[in-house]
């Protein structure tokens, strides 16, 4: 018989019940008397391990078995049992072991609680304990979960490029990319570096968002989406930012700000829905040793009616409230996460989008508002985290946009194509971004951005 | 009633006849006389356009709407009707149409054959052109295809980094990443450049392949597939190389080459036969203008067994074959194009894996086979492109990979965690990587890398 994988013999059991079934996987753990021995055997289709019972009686090599370490790699052919009345629902008697690869005692992973410090250190072991087996299998299903909504909904996905020659997203600081010889750095007439030998032709950094790609695409397609790796070069050490992270940015042509809410709305409870189905091990896991309330927060949050209030309205909501916050509320400042979270966990206790921000809080691109003051933009808060999505209605308008850009000194030559969409039928149109690592962290429980990814950049840290 | 897509009109159009509807898009064409006139309006969410029928005697605005340009958006009412005796299907009848935005006469993408080089130049609005709807929807149906495949079975996607800190990953030249200031840069004592004062803190790269990280999941997950953009710094202006590209790597645990081989065979069939089902009009488009040949080459290759053959035995054949090839063929070189092609083409008329190739042409993680001079490494062919996907099983003993590396003087501390994972449980497994674009290449008929990249990046360009 084909080799089954463990996944399978956890979602169809009867299937295999009293066959000769063969799996491979991984030593867990191994625990043996004299006579006979459990091994749990992990194979990484699925959150639990197999349990296989070995006695001497029926193997040749019990001696070798009994002293395989963790991380071996086994072959195992036997039959496969139900087991109602035990802890485990099933467990595999062996006939056969082979060992097809050996493990050492020095393995780091040892059956002990690590601190999460130490298993970054081990970024290349560290899918095979508990925890991050079951982060990195969430972040996946969010990943296809991400796809397949967008997808449904006929959106067209766009690769909009990683390598950029404008450092006019204006979203932050940038990583520079040249093949120049650093020691020996090419020089033009008056003793500047001469870029014009760089492999680009130019000087060209990692992109800090799509956005603005995404918008020509989206005045073609009128649904798009981009999926993609972004980059910060700022030197901030926090639990929320990395240096390289993945971000996800709709943009919708003939859709206004409520449309953009909407669509949001819709594909944060679809993500959430889809890793509660396909990940229920994982997502039990969580609730029971990184966040208790976690499940019910995700729960709740699927089930409810996202608020929507204004900025100007959420000020003068935080002011009544009569709580002493850190920054204190006035209009016009940037929203600090204690007021974010003040609002959408003791105000409305549910997701909130807050809009129309002042214009001088927000990106040059934003649609002014009619009260020359605000611009059309949306933040999603929600409870535990803060901000997780911010987006807008984007200036559609060549003139307002022209005067915007003149008022932040942003030169019009630089922005030509950008510009171009405002001429030729550049109706109204809205999109967001979602940073894929938020998400992650709200789904998990798990509160530092270095333990969703898969091998971290952060500032002094590029490993492995 | 709520805005109709035009996609739903051509999926649905049953469900839409005789009723008032409202429509968004921009115009393709419009051509009126003093008392009516037809638009093509295409709102982006389908292939094809509906024909919009104004009238003078229903519009207030009839003089206005007659002269609207190519590109103007438009909100339109009225009735649509089914025309079973015309050239197109249906119709709207227009009872109001309003210019949402306007466009103007400068338009760069007017009625008429742009060259391919022009709509490089115009990027940001070729995808509102026939040729480059179809290629970006195709590429959009086609990613979401792969995530479906590996999804389906339960593989994990894994995000591998795109910043790396080592250059050992041996599949071409690198681009450099830095936020040092390039006209003022920090020197250590002894006068070279001092990197620790790097972003990072060392030197760093853009990946060139995502393998070896994702070889670290495919030890804990078993299943696992990378899919993400991937770099190569090499000047070379090639209708097949871009310098930014994505790529996606399966790995699997537990698989020699032949398990490589059925998965990637499953794969490419899946894509095509996702893409024939879902982009039924785009499909036919590119077998009219791009490719006569087209959808019968992609029928037969979802129809066809894919045929083994070992690289020793391919060269025999193209010795026998009489065939003159501008690079002789000889045991031990690289296999050209002329010779990829000639053996898929002509000899097997169908795809075709090539399997164990001289350990001297390729890269030093693939397996040793028991000859010591050739390595499990397969490389598929398909008619009409050549290679299309290279792989193999990667070498799982230590020592073996150790005194391969010695040969090649890699140095074993570069790659400490490649080789733990050869220490703890390092069972066999492979894997292979399939160039995205490529992809794209083989379903469109497009022959230039450049437009099958929504903004490509080759040398000396990096617009938009």
């Amino acid at each position: 018989m084909k080799d089954i994988q463990v996944r399978s013999l956890f979602r169809e059991p009867d299937k295999y019940a009293d066959q000769e079934i063969t799996v491979h996987g991984w030593i867990r753990t191994n625990r043996g008397s004299n006579k006979f021995g459990f091994i749990e055997l992990n194979d990484g289709t699925f959150f639990k391990s197999v349990q296989v019972v070995y006695e001497a009686e029926f193997l040749n090599n019990f001696e070798e078995i009994s002293k395989a370490p963790i991380a071996a790699a086994l072959m195992v052919k036997g039959t496969f049992v139900l087991t109602p009345q035990a802890k485990q629902p099933f467990e595999i008697k062996a006939k056969e072991v082979v060992i097809e690869a050996d493990s050492d005692s020095d393995y780091p992973l040892q059956k002990k609680r690590h601190s999460m410090e130490f298993l970054r250190e081990i970024a290349h072991l560290r899918p095979r304990s508990n925890t991050f087996s079951a982060v990195f299998r969430v972040r996946s299903l969010a990943a296809y979960a991400i796809h397949k909504f967008f997808q449904e909904r006929d959106f067209v996905y766009v690769h909009t490029p990683i390598v950029t020659g404008s450092d006019c997203e204006g979203a932050g600081e940038m990583f520079r990319i040249t093949t120049l010889d650093m020691e020996n750095l090419p020089k033009t007439e008056d003793g500047k570096i001469d870029y014009s030998q760089d492999f680009f032709g130019k000087e060209t950094s990692l992109t800090v968002s799509g956005q603005l790609e995404a918008e020509t695409f989206a005045l073609a397609f009128r649904n798009v989406y981009t999926f993609g790796p972004t980059f910060r070069a700022e030197n901030s050490n926090t639990a929320r930012h990395a240096s390289e992270f993945w971000m996800i940015e709709p943009e919708v042509a003939f859709a206004d700000l409520s449309d953009n809410m909407d669509l949001a709305e819709d594909m944060i409870k679809y993500i959430i829905r889809y890793v509660l189905e396909h990940a229920p091990e994982e997502m039990e896991f969580f609730g029971k040793f990184m966040d208790k309330g976690l499940l019910e927060r995700l729960t709740a949050l699927v089930n409810a009616e996202f608020a929507r209030v204004t900025y100007t309205e959420a000020v003068e909501l935080l002011k009544k409230s009569g709580k002493k916050f850190e920054y204190p509320v006035e209009w016009g400042i940037d929203l600090q996460t204690e007021h974010e979270r003040y609002l959408t966990e003791e105000i409305y206790k549910k997701p909130v989008f807050v809009t129309d921000y002042p214009k001088d809080i927000k990106a040059f691109y934003m649609r002014l508002n009619d009260d020359g003051k605000t611009v059309a933009a949306c933040d999603l808060l929600v409870p535990g985290v803060g901000e997780i999505i911010g987006g807008s209605q984007r200036e559609e308008r060549y003139d307002v946009l022209k005067s915007r850009m003149d008022e932040l000194s942003l030169d019009e030559k630089d922005y030509w194509w950008y510009m171009d969409l405002r001429k030729y039928g550049g109706v109204k149109h809205a999109g967001y971004g979602l940073g894929f690592e938020r998400i992650i962290m709200y789904l998990t429980g798990i509160s530092n951005i270095r333990d969703v990814l898969p091998f971290p950049r952060t500032p002094k840290t590029a490993e492995f």
